[in-house]
């Protein structure tokens, strides 16, 4: 048995595992009919897009405050999306600000414990993962919807 | 910047926030009443049994193949369950075998590429990871199941 701990995740097999998760988030978007996208659900959840949108307030934000220390809600630079079209462009703009701001977490934030957003005492993994693991969650819960509506979601395992 | 990898997850980190995981799907699995379970879907998808039955198929013969090479299908020790309670007993002998099995996984394992189940070639850390988004992901679905019955799930941040 191994005495020093096995490392078996790098910080960029973390971004890859993320980023594809993401690309499969972005499909699932992406199969819904723009009126469902933003007004079906089941339940009395949340339609999709919302969900879509919690994970693009959780993803860069976060980032910024594993890397930084600072936890800042995310800005809108233009209104909040209200189509497909406007909501698979800001998630496109977050994929591009996530794979150029990962990289600058200096490598022992991630183990550090904070308070994220002033609430979440974790560790900058901690944090991280639940926000992949958050968007896993809620994507499965469209694939539902998607099923409901009798739409063929994208296959789980392509990324 | 870094010049060598952050190494950012242990092989102990990996099995804690698992087990975590499990820990709330199992609560999902109690929070269905009993003919629920086996019996209700939305959308024409599996009822959340043969969904837990599934990560319970997953989970250990995964950590066995990837901690020896050798992959084997699921044994039952005894009949399929068919009711909460036996599913619930499942359930938790597989949580005491993955305690004991995961730590016997060679360090190298993690990152060496083998054909899962001789289908899918990746890593050992990929085809854990794949275990656990699955679970992840399935269970979000119950909890849409959940909401359409009415029935208030876990808390998603309480493991």
């Amino acid at each position: 048995m191994a005495t020093t701990p096995a490392n078996v995740m790098t910080a960029e097999d973390v971004l890859k595992n993320w980023q594809g998760h993401r690309r499969l988030t972005r499909k699932t978007i992406d199969a819904f009919p723009e009126d469902k996208l933003f007004h079906f659900s089941v339940g009395g959840m949340r339609p999709f897009a919302d969900l879509a949108i919690e994970f693009i307030r959780m993803a860069v934000p976060t980032v910024e405050g594993v890397a930084t220390g600072k936890w800042e809600e995310f800005q809108y630079d233009s209104p909040k999306p209200t189509t497909k079209t406007e909501l698979l462009a800001l998630w496109d703009a977050q994929t591009t600000a996530l794979n150029e701001k990962f990289p600058t977490i200096p490598p022992l934030r991630f183990s550090e414990v904070d308070k994220a957003f002033g609430q979440w005492e974790m560790s900058g993994m901690g944090i991280i993962q639940y926000c992949i693991d958050n968007e896993i969650h809620h994507r499965g819960q469209g694939y539902v919807y998607l099923r409901a509506l009798e739409i063929e979601p994208p296959p789980f395992w392509e990324r």
